[in-house]
């Protein structure tokens, strides 16, 4: 009933049920890393099924990277930080003279903690137009970039999985590459926390409102999700200030479904944080797929 | 330690603590009245300091509007509610040939829940440069107003307060008239319930990050302000929740004290809620404002 | 040279050229209607291949609603606007059990004279994913709506008819509304006309830097298209202030194209236009869709 | 009749009329720097009335950087003209202990061509309420910093001359930084130019609908202009696309008179000078008021 879309998280759990001794899992391998500024690196691979009931995540890559509190203005700090995504980037994405990516910014723009797809796309260079333009299948220096932010289901009508299809029949990229603010159960992880992995989005993961499902099965092509907490989960928030209390929690929960309403909880400085790590995202996004002009 | 900034709300908890007989308060008058579609009225006057301990509030005039829940698209509704919120305003601020007012946007444009003040200023008539223009000092169909979004001392670094007082003193007007977003108890309240006090806002009022402090007292005029709940204290959510639980919930609260970020609660459809009540208020106080060209 | 989106100014130069008589085209029917407030309709068809190269536009339906020059909240005329444009287009698309229509706001949202069509689709009331929801495929009261801001080139690197293309699919609408900004000669067209044609939209219309084209030969759907003229072409404006001055209006034009800039001429307050005509628009798309719940 | 607002334009008028010839002005000082990247720096001082009498502008030192076109996505000219223009404004602001400075965002944020002003001091870093939270006086590696977007008569019914006035009674600063958008003669100035200047900025500067006035004999401080052109004033296109056919340019004016509407001219890819633009002012700006903190 705890609800994350961390994988870090899910491990933190495990290990918290095991008085907070690091139990290694079989069919989990971690490893960590670190870079400037305090910024550290967790890599998680869920590499068979057991390892995936575990955790409760499909198997894949879950690479956390996890920065120091900032204090506003923290310009070097982001600076660095966006050379630590964009590196990890890298790895899941290789830079090659045909490379073709698809960015898909997903989440609703007009409110807050869920726009950090769409303020990420809006700073990425988009390039495949100009390859058109100039009638070549290749550079040495930047990625075919084609972007698109399929809004929500309010807005449109339509399901996000689907128009995103629709923009990868016609720009038949190598990679989607899909940004979404996600939820966390540790509220300290709101600003600090940046996820990438290469098993896509799940149906129920997210800020709220929206069924999403966008991986390399529904899409029929590779999906890397890059995501950041940027809220909690109303009951996972009223369950941990429970613990402690009761041993029956389902009760509790009760609160939340009788208000018949979805509720999200957030930091009360969620607009700088959404601008920050969509800055931060956006720079890596740009190193990663057009090394010639970002460094 | 419940936090609520709706006078109708601290009545509730009142005749809750009397296992929910409606008990009269002395010093405080109720009286309730409606209008078409659903739409019920609920005047609270505090008369006297007995009354403003009892209900925790200064003394003044609350009045509460409250809309039924609406489905999405509820054209009719939002046009009854604008009428009614106008003629209940009209009470307070009545037009006149010389009739000046300043109307002031408070709080975060950019945070989705705290946006409704900006939001509501956007759409509203600003006349006072056309009485500027034409050198005359009042009109039989409208008020000559004024407008202004003071931003949030991370944005600007000086307190919202200061500069409405130097609008106030540019524009001279009789009352100033603040809209803000407001923190209710109840959830339900969020996209149902708009408030009107005469008592201007108090110090701790409102969406979380802003010290706020607009009377009559601190800023020399006449204030009225008109609210809507958008988020709820996120401490008063786990109380809330945990009642029936614990006799002593001090203990509880600590969960929210130990993360040291400040936390809103607020409804994932937040963005529809804050488009919908800042037309409603417009639409109002131009009705209010503007009698002869909105009606 | 001279370059305009607007039927109406092609029969209006037509007539200069004949010293302003008003004559009849072979093969293009002119009639005449008016509404309240002052608001007169003229509707052109141009009937066969002659109509069509005296008006250099092509065959079809085109609809022009011109309203007075309006005073700034001018709200009965905006309501009368809107009841007549959604007059005129419930005749080209009438309300049935089983309508289904997709709208697609066209241009990009960060150039205010742009940005009508974004503007305006985000006023409309979308319900196709309510008829997915329900499980019903008709309504009596309201139109299955769906809707698409498909952006610009420059930020998504796609074709927005590529992009319209993939969402007709997966909505399979009767009708493809599609509302843009437009370039018209005249500047007092700005902010007083509409314009609806059921020839879709030309590539080498609208504002500027979009290659479009979204007729029903290239969409395979009906398409119907709502504009307002929002811009002037640079050098239509300098071409008319040249004449009487010259017979050779050729090398004048030379100054635009030494620029090498592409460029746009508005009026300083297209912002309030634009607010303006999205309402009114959308308000009018509501009607003619929706007419159980708008009037 | 031609109207620029740059005084680097101004001087090419005089040298155009001595047939190309850089003749020397009495009381006119020109000197001329380079930064990396192409970027040129013309620093022209009027330093007496003669001067100011032939280049019709107010006595004073203007600061010219000229940019090459850029390429989309040139991030290192960025950088460098970020650092050459913080550069200059060090020189006519220097850092101390005990700087202050007020920011001002001049112009209309929701008209593209206007926006600059708005968009630049959304990413400049604010600091002056850190300074009174833990109250000190001054800083060694940054200044206190207040902002504040005043928008325009039409929205708020006030002068911007006046919000001002008030900000800076609170603020207290040493030097309002004012930063607007220009009206330049020269179409290829737009996205290439920026002119700082100690003379303020003058009534019927800038792009259009707004009456300024912000100087040191208004305000009662030191003021100091960043302006970069992003429209061309549609009389002065109108009269240099006439230059050669007539003598008398009078009557083709008239062309613009008789709209009746106030026009402007500016590029298509506006949004994206804008864009740049500010970042590049910003960082200026942060590099000059902060220089521990940004360099």
């Amino acid at each position: 009933m705890i609800r994350t879309d961390l994988a870090i998280e899910n491990k933190e759990m495990y290990d918290a049920k095991n008085n907070g001794q690091k139990i290694e899992i079989p069919g989990v391998e971690v490893d960590t890393d670190s870079y400037e500024e305090g910024i550290n690196v967790t890599r998680i691979k869920i590499a068979d099924e057991n390892g995936s009931a575990v955790m409760q995540k499909p198997m894949g890559s879950y690479i956390t990277i996890e920065l120091p509190k900032a204090a506003n203005g923290a310009e070097d700090l982001k600076k660095v930080a966006a050379k630590a995504v964009g590196n990890e980037l890298k790895k899941l994405v290789p830079f090659h003279y045909h490379l073709k990516v698809l960015v898909i910014g997903l989440g609703n723009e007009k409110v807050t903690p869920d726009a950090l797809g769409p303020h990420t796309v809006s700073k990425i260079r988009v390039t495949r137009h100009l390859f058109l333009l100039y009638n070549v299948d290749g550079d040495e220096e930047q990625g075919c970039v084609s972007a698109l932010c399929p809004g929500v289901m309010a807005s449109t009508g339509m399901e996000s999985a689907e128009l995103i299809q629709g923009a990868a029949q016609i720009a038949q990229p190598e990679v989607v590459l899909a940004i979404d603010a996600l939820a966390a159960r540790n509220v300290e992880r709101i600003g600090t926390t940046i996820q990438i992995t290469d098993t896509g989005i799940s149906p129920g993961a997210g800020t709220g409102n929206m069924r999403k499902n966008l991986t390399e099965e529904s899409i029929g092509r590779k999906v890397i999700a890059i995501g950041v907490p940027t809220v909690i989960d109303a009951g996972t928030m009223v369950l941990d200030s429970l613990s402690g209390y009761l041993s029956d929690a389902a009760e509790a929960e009760k609160y939340l479904d009788d208000t018949g309403l979805e509720m999200i909880v957030t930091t009360s400085d969620i607009d700088q944080s959404i601008h920050d790590f969509s800055e931060i995202i956006a720079d890596a996004i740009n190193i990663a797929l057009h090394p010639g002009i970002y460094s």
